[in-house]
């Protein structure tokens, strides 16, 4: 796929971190490609759920950013990219010590942009959980939903 | 709807007050009846996306718990309940001090339970997400996916 | 909730008429307000999946169509609506002579429509089917995805 | 993929020739493979939504059809399957003369089986819809959702 210019990682970058919510959790930006993104996690132990697994919340959290900035690389300088709604399948626990997100962009168009994304454990290439998302390009003057 | 004894109060609590995750982001419990359950939580400046309103992977957390334990409410004792997929609309930026999320369950099986959820901010009443959720009962002393 | 001006019905029958596969299927409109939209289709035994029930494929088609037209309803004149996606769970076999589906706007905005639907078994009033969609408004002389 | 026996083509082809509805659309197998299915389907002038394109619920039962019976390739002999729910995004207008749908398994569980599906235009190879599905077996003597 094609960023429309050069500056697509920067732009990604930035606005990651300003994710406040992203470093709380310890979730760091590991691949910025034109229509791809990836972002690893580290196991915590303050973010799990009852049996001691990573929390889906965690689990979700980063593929719908892993998609919404594999969206990012793609859309127009000035843009912001805000998650209309995602869906998310939970397919095992969320056992391990590295998680990595992976999201792709399987549509982009003028507002609309469509993607696909997965969880996996590093240890194993075990898949832990799948996300299909549509996410919308804004204004980034005026970054709100319409 | 008709929870299938008297303990569903304890059992959610139970098992919300073992989610780790759910403490280190200040959810707390706030309802839980037959087939609906309601997390508060407060905003938090750690828990934010790059424009400081609350990230939608909080905002998808607890509702998706919420969902979960209303599913569970209703299921029998030595159950437990995990999420198979949800869906979340991001329908305005989660602006605002205090948010509510609600769960509620739609359809109880012996093995499926679907529920719908939303969230909303506390002072204004305004729902900002909502949620259609997949939840399935496993064995309590085998709390895995099959 | 406010439709823009009084043709609303107008338009709605007016697109709804010129969907083949509506009719192909017989599904009619049988209820248009601001906001919500329902459709009616009787049990046909050319439409049904392997064990003689109503098709999950007609169940989704007609509160698909039940949630876009709720969503133009409130769209204003000169505009198409298109369904971006929809998420459904099917609740329980679609047993029945008679079937409504009922489109509802949750949140309508410029771009962006997000409804939630449902289908439901005319004698029992038993609900079959959620449905949860985000449709956007297009221009309707340029009728495409961007 | 390991499909549990040999007659895994023979139980997809029986339970698909039973579902009338797939006759009434024109909608054929033309693959079934452990863990993928495809279905064919060709452009008829009864199909169609308001612009003349086929219309997304046909678009959505076939790749739905093609989730199940992917689904149903790796479960035991005995089994029948039922779509728990779907989510689908439609990405462009499905104007062509032929459509296919695929369906691939990502996770074969003992209860639960999650599938992700597209439809693609056969002249062009141009992807019009993804799709993200749950599917569950059940005892196919008593083929109900539980």
């Amino acid at each position: 796929m094609q960023a429309p210019d050069g500056d697509y990682e920067t732009r990604v970058r930035s606005s990651f971190d300003k994710q406040r919510f992203m470093t709380t959790i310890g979730a760091t930006l590991s691949r910025v490609q034109p229509g791809e993104v990836a972002i690893d996690l580290e196991y915590r132990d303050d973010l799990v759920q009852q049996h001691g697994f990573l929390h889906a919340g965690v689990v979700a959290a980063i593929v719908d950013s892993a998609c919404g900035y594999a969206a990012l690389t793609l859309m127009r300088p000035g843009t912001a990219v805000l998650t209309v709604e995602y869906k998310v399948n939970l397919l095992a626990p969320a056992q391990g010590q590295a998680f990595r997100a992976h999201g792709r962009v399987v549509r982009s168009g003028r507002t609309i942009t469509v993607c696909t994304g997965d969880v996996s454990v590093v240890e194993t290439g075990s898949t832990i959980a799948v996300m299909q998302a549509t996410m919308i390009a804004v204004d980034a003057r005026d970054d709100r939903r319409d």
